[in-house]
């Protein structure tokens, strides 16, 4: 297994250590039970917005607390849901009398544990399930994965909470937005946990797999390696078939490598989808490429538009200051 | 070979075309000869920061392109240095009568080239050459390569350049940086360019690479895997020979990402050296973790130091507005 770490039961544990030391301007990092929260937190009435998963998908959601993002994200260990004691923790810290909304990524895990903590949290919460993967059917018997998605809907949701949006209002804006979300996923190589020590799945030299998950689930199909355009083609024919926007429609085009992919690869990528979405008349209005929503080291990427408006396009603007996402007033 | 790409003559012009589209606000791309320049230039006598070098290392140096950091950056072929031409154009479309700074790494292409261009610019101009790489010991014939270091002397004296330092300031303050910089990589697999098609150093699934460079380079010696922590120690050791810094010193630790190593092991990494250095009485006082220069899907990381003092703290904590590098006012 190649991969910079001492033994696997400590890697989580002094990862997060070094990112705490690294952010220590934004962010605080407990230990036990493990979240990491912002710093400042002076905002009595603010809905407070918390997420989390499992780990290996970082900067997501670690990288995207701090102002204008997430109040809190709770780390479980590599692919496994955090568990309700961690979110309880982190709400109990965060939570400033606006409630708490959690913002859950569709797995059995997550939403039960999320569910959990929901019930035995005091304070009023609400949570919002991300569910933006199209490489599954509508009508899938557990629903749609929450893959990259997730990213702008805590940008958003963040942003409406940052300025004053009450818990039902941050609730219907994170809905809204899954819903005017798709993501699909591909991966050239599978992703090796440091538990297993193995690649997760065996992919031909000559293959990739079309529709993959960000936790290295096989995908749809494996397909014989294709070029980047028609990789482009084929991802964003369906998501654009799943979503139907109109002629006119302004998007956000989010580019997002699965941790083993160069930027030089993911711009390409960006490109060749921007020509795809202009060519059908739609509009690329903002735009975010880079490695956002990780699956540990897997070489790939995914594909996400969200339709905007100009509601949309002020959340996405309003000003962040996170680890990994940054812009605006600081 | 497992990358997303058209055809090997069009990767990088395709790549930087969406570079480009994804970064509009910021930059504009001039295809032939071909280099990113900053969009503002509205400071009459500021003097013009320009670097350049082989792609493949994004998103050094053209994500660095911006308020606070380069006016112009010129990509060459993947690991081939750009033409004097597409320099001396990219400093006639920035020069704004202060005169033209070049940030070099130094390979032997790279000096030669921009050494012609300087020739032939009538503007004002001279040339910092990076040379921080400590894998290489100080009198090597070529003397040593710039590596990750580059960075931090183009944040750094693009910040002086944007406050009205002197061409002749800014170039001592480069010379500066790059003498109170050392950086060391480890890689655990090796890079695949494009044209070749298949990695370009063979490494066995125990080994790693000691002191490997930027572009696949074999590095000082080749070992079994190491912990985390003995490859810190290793690494850190020899750097902190080299600078020999005193008790007490202030330094800023980048920790690099060559491109296929997950921001996770990145700061896992970062942990470890912010306790190697602490240990030995040095404070952290700025740090910067992630993927910034890379060498294609390297799996691997470098880890530098740069000693500061007030000046080069506040150049460091100056606002940036590039599209891989952005804090303070925008």
């Amino acid at each position: 297994m190649k991969k910079f770490i001492d033994t696997v039961d400590n890697f989580l544990h002094e990862s997060l250590e070094g990112f705490a030391k690294a952010n220590s301007d934004i962010i605080d990092f407990n230990p036990e039970p493990r979240y990491i929260k912002r710093k400042t937190l002076k905002q009595p009435g603010k809905v407070a917005l918390i997420s989390g998963g499992g780990s290996g998908h970082e900067p997501l959601h670690i990288g995207f607390v701090g102002k204008g993002m997430l109040d809190a994200a709770c780390p479980g260990q590599i692919f496994t849901s955090p568990s309700p004691d961690q979110m309880l923790a982190a709400a109990e810290a965060v939570e400033q009398g606006g409630g708490v909304l959690f913002v859950v990524k569709n797995y059995a895990g997550d939403v039960m544990n999320f569910e959990i903590a929901s019930e035995m949290l005091e304070a009023a919460n609400a949570s919002v399930i991300v569910s933006d993967d199209v490489s599954l059917p509508k009508d899938h018997s557990t629903g749609r994965r929450g893959v990259a998605g997730t990213l702008i809907v805590e940008k958003m949701v963040g942003a409406a909470a940052e300025t004053g949006a009450t818990l039902a209002e941050c609730k219907a804006l994170g809905d809204r937005i899954n819903l005017a979300t798709a993501s699909m996923g591909v991966a050239l190589t599978s992703c090796t946990v440091p538990a297993l020590g193995q690649p997760t799945f065996a992919i031909g030299d000559n293959e990739m797999e079309i529709g993959v998950g960000i936790h290295g689930e096989r995908g749809r199909e494996t397909v014989p390696l294709k070029s980047a355009s028609e990789i482009v083609e084929h991802v964003a024919t369906i998501i654009d078939d799943d979503l139907n926007p109109q002629k006119g429609q302004e998007i956000l085009l989010h580019i997002n490598g699965f941790g083993g992919t160069p930027l030089t690869e993911l711009y390409l990528i960006y490109g060749l989808a921007t020509k795809f979405w202009e060519q059908r008349g739609l509009v690329i209005a903002r735009s975010l490429v880079g490695n956002y929503t990780t699956a540990l080291d897997m070489a790939g990427c995914s594909i996400t538009i969200t339709l905007l408006d100009d509601e949309l396009k002020r959340m996405w603007d309003a000003p962040v200051h996170t680890a990994s996402l940054r812009w605006g007033d600081q």
